[in-house]
């Protein structure tokens, strides 16, 4: 059996911490931390909705979400994405939203959009699943501010979500990569769940091999058990004061 | 059993054409049909690598890919990407560079970059898996004539490359859908293999459901008994005919 | 007198091949080839007119133009113009869009704009006296299938168009220049006429040497006996066959 | 026969004033008018060559354009080109740089690039063709200036140059449109000379009507005498005085 | 005390020269001249206003500048910002913007937006103070017509407005630094002052020491006497002729 | 006397604290707090000077900063500066760079840049002070780094700086305003001053008033006053612990 630079057994993932209300103005924020990972993840809830649903019947309201890393985040500066905007930073703010609103009934939110923003701070691998994970919690909490409000009618949230990314290294199952894995990674896949168990998206690329059928179904399995405490956490954090675990 | 509109059976691939030599200048280059959705694949050879690779010890080539919709391959005219590229665009074009990277060996091409366009003519479903299917006989042809005037000393290419979707429409699985099937479609799969029945890659998302791991595994199989009829195509159209399936 | 590459007369067109309807989602739509170049020409019909001719009266509809090569359409790769469009580009497709504003009523077509895709295929010399032939063919499909559903009341085209290069080599003059040509040629004037004859435009740059008034004659001459039986191609393929001549 | 506003007869230039050396940095300059049209010419000499004439054989240098309009310039504002270029700058931009080239022999030039900026500073029809005319002076003070410092070693300007531009109005050829005459002409024709009375380049556009093979030579007879005391002008210019004709 | 190389004592103001008029377009403009420097500030007078202010109480109307150097202004060639805006010119068009706006009461101009275009003609320091200086005059013939139109009801020029840098080079202080002092000095300061001896804006940098309080004081008592003269100036070249001092 | 609605007196900072070494990659990082206001300032130390530094002689390093909001910082959300940067942005960025530069003798680190980050994570008036403020002890933590390892021989930082705003309400004076007093201010200005009590920059704007000479005497003066104890807290920042004052 491999073992783990910082010690944690395959299945395990990082120490996760998440910091409730990090920043005082929008509707929903949480810090989110996967070990040295953490992201800022904020919902801003916006009275308009993009122009391609304007008119729709049943009206609705959108879900989008923005992805971006500090230039001090990582061990090379990243620079500014001023003039353009990188695909890799496209595809994931695509995941991040996507994700999102694979458990949000939109029709229940007219005329609003959920506008979220994952920074992050710093990076050390996983930080699209970090964001993802965090970026429920945020949402949650801005939906029960509009619920509380009268703003929402009923609680357009059907499933919880929450992601973690399994990598393969020299044939083990790991889960929860850090940068050191994530570069050394045969396979790399992000899977992303609901708390009921169901699979919002899977995506896993073989970066030095390609893989089997097999290892789909073990990997898949690995992600189910690792999130398990991490729902928990959620629910956890949910309740305003910091969690760690 | 749903019954499809196009009369065919669930895990029926559309009528596949593929055009070797459609264009004169290319190194390889293939028109791609699968069903109504027509894809150009070229491949064109550069003597350059790019910066981040200058000096990498041992010596390496590169491979990208950039895809791209005439504006009038759709029903709704396509606003030609002019001042920015769309994230969907970033994604597909990406998508197509890791999966035939996947199968490359760039160490045995130093100093070269395979430059490989995918140009949609005309759209409807499956424009990224037809052009996986598409770039990789045009990249083979490309190889083949580099190792014919010895540009190139070994063949680089490990394996075979093809790509088919699979969605799930009311419970169930359908390979390779057309548009009017993919906007219907609960889940939406996209599964790269190689002809060795390996997978390369593997993106599935839950358009308006989410999926279990059974799922998964079905959809697998699904798609993999789905490309042995296109990974025959793709040898024959290496012999330089146009060839139909 | 000189001897061409190819074996034509001077004064002779490459072969012409004109295929109607290459692809089934533009309104109007052909694939237009002189010699190796090929031009794939659509027309869509879009039910908005720009900012500028809002309120005007009387009220009037729009025709514009987009050109673009595909990236392995030419020997060398072309990039795409995804940040900047370059002044070839710009200078090709305003002539493209002036031309056949030149022969349309746009009084009669309110609340309609012609947006005239035209995308090289294959360029081998002339890619934009091609793309304003074909360009003519397919606006007066779309015009005709607009007549038919009554979305235009009065048929606002007064007459043909077509174009072709000129050149001179060596003090003789060649009609529609191939790459070959083009890029040897003392004087290039692009001659764009009605079927009636007249003159819709005419650029001649002395590429290399300036020339005279008697140049400018014998061009012209040899522009509108090149294009009768141009003029008389398009006729056929607006019967919905693949035409060659 | 028509009567102009102005009280010109039809083949007669507006007043033309030109003041060499209005700005003191550029190593020639003059500002043009042609009547109310302003536009400053400039050039600026550059100890550097594009990247594709580098290593060039016999060596060469370089001649280009920019062109633009203050926004005060005219009538209605001119909104700056801080994002992109319109087409007709750059059609216009390229025409100047096209023309002079054509009189410019790079090849005794070689590591030297002629920047020539043309700056609109008030506009009332030809600004283009002002620029031109203007500029053919500007660059050849400055090369006489390189001469005098034995920076090139031979004349490289093998003509003169000068621009006007002719239109139809009801029937009636007019020289020099202002904008008034610009905006009603059915027909605009640019055509550029040399001293030696040879055309380096013609573009005419039928506005709104096409033209015959005749209105051509009476366009181009009407240019070549509109234009001769232009050319007497323009050598008055570089003796250093103000000159007005 | 230091010599200064055009020979002015240090408190003294280089010639300067207002030609009102410069241009016919434009609602208010002037050239003004300060020694070398050279820059045309010209006023339009739009009927519109920026989204930010729409329904806003009470009605406001909107003033702003933008400034750009031409191309042969200086020394060395300043390239054209057709990309992007630098720093530099963004910050001495807010400068301007700025320092006009305290001087109007927009409350009295709703619906009118006046546009100011600083544009650099001839660059020898102190191009930024120049504009200013001669925005006010600019601005306030644009006023001006406006009240003898009825387009304005009340003048909304509270007070006249000047500018001045002040430097100081080894100890001494200067006022209106060219070029050449510039690019020496020890700390360089933008006096922005009313015609009733207010400040509206100062900007004071040690670009290559620190300062201390009592220099602030020197500095501001040198700019109003320097100013002085230049507020008599500024209320001449409202007389319509150009004028000198 | 005023009355501040957080209970402060006119001449008193808001609570300070510094978080050294907030993120693990930088050389030298803070998170500083204004009150509410809170940047982070991170110095990424690289091995690359601008060009227009290259071959300078003597030879010598580099100090520039970028400066950014996150989205949610503020109020209403700040739409990310994907496509250009705003004019307030630069202008803060450039004011950082400027006065860092101020107290660093650039010739004793070659080779060297200092790049400075500054990211608002909350917003509420005076993110630029606070920036600079933190940016200094980040770039000396950054500094004596260097030096331990030997990357530079020579402390090249000759002086601190702090920065801090002053406003004027209602013709009291008041130190470091929050969001909510400056946009009542009449007057603003930014005071940046070394420790050894020198003026490193002043910017000051009359925002809806002018002012006198004697308010700068005062604003200088209480600006002085209230930094002292900022520059008491730098040095203890500088220890590496979590100070607040």
């Amino acid at each position: 059996m491999i073992t783990r630079i910082d010690g944690r057994s395959p299945s395990q993932m990082r120490p996760i911490r998440i910091i409730p209300n990090f920043v005082k103005y929008s509707t929903g924020n949480v810090l989110i931390e996967y070990g040295e990972t953490k992201v800022l993840c904020c919902v801003t809830v916006e009275d308009v909705i993009p122009p391609f649903l304007k008119g729709s019947s049943p009206a609705q309201g959108w879900l989008t979400a923005e992805y971006s890393m500090l230039p001090a985040s990582s061990d090379k500066r990243i620079r500014r994405e001023r003039n353009n905007v990188s695909g890799r930073t496209q595809e994931i703010q695509r995941l991040i939203g996507r994700a999102l609103r694979g458990v949000v009934d939109l029709r229940l939110c007219p005329e609003i959009t959920f506008m979220i923003d994952c920074d992050v701070i710093q990076a050390d691998g996983g930080t699209r699943t970090a964001a993802i994970t965090g970026a429920y919690i945020a949402l949650k909490m801005a939906v029960d501010r509009l619920l509380r409000h009268g703003r929402l009618k009923k609680n357009p949230i059907k499933d919880g979500v929450a992601a973690v990314s399994v990598g393969m290294i020299d044939g083990s199952l790991l889960v929860d990569l850090n940068y050191h894995e994530d570069s050394r990674a045969d396979l790399d896949m992000n899977v992303i769940l609901t708390q009921s168990g169901q699979i919002l998206e899977i995506q896993g690329t073989g970066e030095k091999a390609s893989f089997a059928k097999d290892d789909v179904m073990n990997i898949m399995a690995a992600a189910e058990s690792a999130l398990k405490p991490v729902f928990e956490l959620q629910l956890a954090a949910l309740e305003g004061q910091i969690v760690e675990g």
